[in-house]
């Protein structure tokens, strides 16, 4: 099945990409708003993960949806025996429905365009976060550009990411038929042909969009330039405020109430915030913190790597 | 998990009903109009199947959303161990996410609310089909009504299929929620939180709806008052017109080509449906047809068990 | 505009449709069930009254979209002005955009688009009455059908509602472009072209669709056909029960409380339907009743011209 | 009507916001990328005429939501006279429907319903926009934040746009109602009841929540914390390239061919994107532009006012 192949070279790419950027640290966000350090590998691991389940997801639809019917025009095999149904349906090598009107009932139907939905979905969600990672001004990595490529024509230097945007509408394209196969459900009595014109256009332009996009999608993936230096800069753009959890449980660990550690904490992060001064420098400076913390243990929680220690664990339980 | 117990309710009631009218005739129905006779437990058979088929579903959904993470304000289990999601997991009797960010991805939350969307679809098939049986033409059975209870205030005949069309409102709304859930998956980096309200919302709203429809479903189908003497009336509704399919094959059977059988047919049929004239006994003087078929083949072809012969086969496949 | 033109001829023919059945008595039914006698001219006076509003729709719709924008990359007219915008939009007949970014907003095609999805409900809405009409207990109206033509392959007496079930589905797809019309609005800052590959798609899709889905509806309108003795027999096919709402009142005129004679009415109304007697013999046999009324008063009370006494003021308010 | 005052409520502070920031420089961004100089103001006037719109929406449709009726069980006056609707309407302050059958038709109702979907999507429009300003890499503005209030209880320096996020997770749920609402309008006949369970939920909730999205969005437009100096920051971080094409039209001015003058302006571009070299300085030291352009010609290329001039026509074309 074209759909299921799509995905498995989505996941081939996305897997080298996130061995390839295991240990390439990054800044995590929530609300987009810097939170704490992780490595770009996590990002792409976190996509295979996702597009694994919708691999599961496409073979299990791809079963249900491999059924057939010969049972005549309502059902009953009347005038048509249940051997012919399944010698029919072991030619085509589908199943026969264990039970069938003049049609096979379209909530087996419904349930492949809803997986097609998901997979759209989650599509869109990785396009979301390339553009975010595009913006000028984060710029962490890049789709796939040229040398020779012009760029916008009344701006030269615009490098937009148009293959992420466009992934973007398509999904509320294939999302959109998940509604209407829904409806194609309560149809009535044993069979109208109303979900016919529906199927028509929704069956083949959702497949070959979906094909379209994941074929889209791995050439994103796999030619997407990253910029490493750009993923690193972003990390300290805060002076270090990143950081500022593992200062609180360090102060915690020195015996601070969680209260005390949090107002420490949070009177130098705000005089980093706005004062744009380093936040480890006005940590050595506070008496209340320094007679606390060694500077050492000080430098050590401004260090990446034990934001990283554990990633091997989660590339066991994903790639393994 | 009370939707699992809720729907296993709803088989339990739809098997009974199917092995009470195994043998109870009625007209199949494509189009609205009739086409050839089956069963009523054909019926309740077709539905039985489909339902099993949600069974499977929210079982697999419920697998799937039995999902957690302890992982951090990132995912990275910077200041958690993974020990620790794994023992939080297995004491709520959840796996822990392979991987996470700031919380589990949505297109796991999505896939649920998509598998409430088929189900309530479904409801909503069976609840189109109840009004129709129920309207006044066709009376082949109505919704439960107790003999005390009131009709329409300003028309004391009515009985309406009130419940019918609730279910069908309310599958309006639990399939609305599938666009919304969708929606929800391409999340900001590690995490934004707007699919919070969402959730809050079709969250409790959507599982109570099935909830309340699933049960509701149940005592319809457990009431449902069943009138099979309007369904034969209704298979003879069109003076045996019904039959013609049997008739023509049984032409093609005695060396008649399928064009001349088909005219033959035809033309009686146009007879029967213009003047209200018995389609048997038009045949039975038509030359052409009483010159090779004898009354008693004929007569075979106008006998609904004929129909019916390989139901046995159904309910072994569906049931067994 | 084409579709404004589609919209024109589809009320030109229900027009006539309306006035043809002005006088054509048929029973009104309320949950598929028998409630009142109306005409079918009401029916017609119904959609015309509906579709009369969406006309009133798409006119805006179109005023709304007849809008353009030259006003450079970000919308502040840097490198053009003002007065090229206003000129190329006078050439091409339509208004500049108040303020623009570097495209005209979403909000106005989704107005557009969402236009589209209420006339194809009330497309599908004129469709599903069409196939109840025409369902073999009923039909009391058939899709045009030409004497030459054949039915269905299998059933040769079968003439199915196709053309309306397919009404059913396309409407299914133009209303999903709804959805996708309004997940175009937020776009990005001074825009990104997520909402390209959607227009691209939903544009030409939705308006060929609908083009198309009026065109078969006028078709359909101005080819059905009528059966009016059906129409008569429907309202009769309960043994007067319809008229129950005018005994009922006419005994409160004659000094019963409403519940008496709520009960009287449900009394012989349970037997009418129970035991298939006629409902006005009945009456006329109950002593509480007959006490109270006359005969001649009882056949006024059955008088399908009494409930059509007003018909003359809804068409005034309708069509003039 | 809550729903309109609480709309120019918005429109009240976008006004005022507008013009507090009429001439306060920020970039225009396309595709996520720095596009061309544009004001704050102006983001607030786009907002303020896409609301303006919606406001006329939403008087529409409380106008033609309007509307009542007193027609009896099938809409024809049998037992009331049209009399009655006429004055229980002008009680009501509301107008009789010209042709009613049980109920007033559905698509009056979708229409309300999609005109809250617009609404909320514009809402989630500048939701969105609103969360991209404020992410750590671009800071041009923040929600209301009180001085006291805590941050994340993790990471103390994190003040998240959790109000927009909130906004966009309510309007998928006010634009989902608009499925519903435009599968309500098929209804059976002179009535079914399907309808009634979906008005019950996206009734009260769909208003409600757009009342409380509304209300939400004045606060936070009202109280939104501007930082110009990152405004102005932001516009030369990419080294003054956001002038390329004014840089590229004064070459065009001097007798280049768009060719020409598009190849020179790249070559300088992409050397200021790669070596983060300052754009007007590489030009000014290449021969082919410094031969054509004076220092100061290229001076005023790179002057935001010129990009400004035009405000004053838009501002007046949308509040005069």
């Amino acid at each position: 099945m074209i759909l299921i192949d799509d995905i498995k070279k989505v996941l081939e790419v996305l897997k080298r990409r996130a061995f390839e950027h295991k240990g390439t640290p990054m800044i995590g966000r929530t609300h987009g708003i810097h939170a704490e350090p992780k490595t770009l590998g996590l990002v792409f691991t976190l996509w295979y993960d996702e597009m694994r389940r919708n691999l599961a997801r496409m073979e299990k639809a791809k079963e249900i949806i491999s059924i057939g019917k010969v049972s005549g025009a309502v059902g009953t095999f009347a005038n048509v025996t249940p051997e012919v149904e399944e010698e029919a349906c072991r030619i085509l090598g589908i199943k026969p429905a264990s039970i069938s009107t003049q049609i096979v009932q379209r909530d087996i139907h419904a349930e492949f365009f809803l997986t097609l939905s998901i997979i759209a979905s989650t599509i869109e969600k990785i396009a979301v976060e390339i553009r975010h990672f595009q913006r000028t001004e984060v710029l962490e990595l890049e789709e796939p550009f040229s040398k020779g490529q012009k760029g916008s024509s009344a701006m030269p230097h615009k490098r937009n990411p148009v293959l992420s945007e466009n992934l973007c509408g398509l999904s509320r394209l294939v999302r959109s038929y998940a509604v209407s196969a829904l409806e194609n459900i309560p149809l009535w009595h044993e069979r109208d042909i109303s979900h016919s014109s529906v199927e028509r256009v929704i069956g083949p332009d959702g497949t070959i969009l979906l094909d379209f996009m994941l074929s889209r999608l791995t050439y994103l993936l796999d030619g997407l330039q990253i910029y490493p230096e750009n993923l690193e800069k972003n990390i300290w753009r805060t002076g270090g405020l990143v950081f500022s959890q593992k200062v609180l449980l360090k102060l915690v660990d020195k015996g601070f109430s969680r209260e005390d550690a949090y107002a420490a904490v949070q009177r130098n992060a705000m005089r980093t915030w706005e004062e744009k001064e380093d936040f480890k420098e006005l940590l050595l400076k506070d008496p209340q913190v320094s007679g606390a913390i060694t500077p050492e243990e000080l430098e050590e929680c401004f260090n990446v790597k034990a934001d990283l220690k554990n990633i091997d664990v989660i590339y066991e339980r994903v790639f393994s």
